[in-house]
């Protein structure tokens, strides 16, 4: 089982993670073609900051300062989404459908290695805010009313999972703890090499439901 | 009792606020000096969202389209919040109890024209999101600890209210049915002053709270 230093980490990781994803949806909301979707999207901030709520409320019975277990991975979830600025509406869509998945895949690979309560709750917080359906609709009717588009989102997919590993290496090599859970609880480097197949194999899977090349 | 065309105007009205509420209250909440300022304004943007999924409904439920029945309200409310962009967190802070303020007065006034089960409603979506206590706080704490702010926060109130009266009569001017069912519940112009006299009184009153003048 991993020490509290670990999942505070782990915990802190996922609550700024839920913070930023509410101001990235809030944001792209604002790119919405129409109030419908504006709304959509506003909806699922929402549920992002729920999920927020758990999780700073787990990191205080745990005797920590949520504020503080998040502020380690700030750079990091910044610079994720400084890097990928959408520059529309369809861009922002492919992003809360890519970006969310590889979170969510890469949370629940690590969420096997906690104990049950916590896992509990990251598998809560991971739910799908009801965004996946909505992107793959959205997106595929826009590729469908004009297959040109579909180049350029690809290649936006790619930079999305690109940049996504390059984060997760900044953090990882800047916090011990949580580069032994991963390692200790895939078992060893093939472990971690046959988990980043698993989530690859997942962004590949996504790709295509978008109905885009991977 | 009003027909159903001064009901949708309303409640159109009304979930288009809750809209530009929430967009306002995720945009201000990245000025927060604070990740657990952010989290609060991000937490009450939420609840925003919550409202306007309710007025939606009810809309839904009237047959019409909530996205047709806030349309017309579009134009003044994003004048409105055009007009009045925070320069900073306590910008913001005083726009949100202000202004959220003065727009619950105004339609607590108006739900009292209306049928019970749109009353309840209404009285519902304009419960307060705890960000007037929030505000409150952050605002006088600020305050004290810098007095000479205070002169430049009591102009950004009269600012405002005006720009609030402003953007009101334009909405009044083209909306005759709303203009009726103020002009009918209020029993006559007497009325009418009476209700402005009151919803003035109480922004002297928030103002005061803030520890600013009027």
């Amino acid at each position: 089982m991993p020490d509290d230093a670990a999942l505070i980490d782990l915990l802190g990781a996922l609550a700024y993670g839920e913070l930023t994803a509410f101001d990235r949806l809030a944001e792209d909301a604002r790119m919405a073609p129409t109030l419908s979707g504006r709304a959509a999207l506003a909806q699922m901030a929402a549920v992002e900051i729920g999920h927020y709520r758990l999780l700073a409320d787990r990191l205080s019975s745990l005797g920590a300062v949520p504020e503080e277990a998040m502020a380690p991975f700030a750079p990091a979830l910044d610079g994720f989404h400084a890097m990928t600025v959408p520059a529309d509406w369809l861009e922002g869509l492919v992003k809360a459908y890519v970006g969310d998945g590889l979170a969510a895949d890469f949370y629940r690979e690590i969420a096997d290695y906690v104990d049950p309560a916590t896992r509990e709750l990251i598998i809560e917080v991971l739910s799908d805010t009801g965004s996946a359906a909505f992107a793959v609709r959205e997106v595929r009717a826009a590729i469908e009313a004009n297959p040109a588009i579909a180049g350029r989102l690809a290649l936006w997919g790619r930079r999305l999972v690109g940049e996504a590993i390059s984060q997760t290496q900044h953090v990882l090599a800047e916090r011990d703890s949580l580069t032994e859970l991963l390692v200790q609880g895939a078992g060893d480097l093939t472990g971690v090499a046959a988990l980043i197949t698993r989530i690859t194999d997942n962004h590949a899977e996504r790709m295509a439901a978008l109905g885009l090349d991977g």
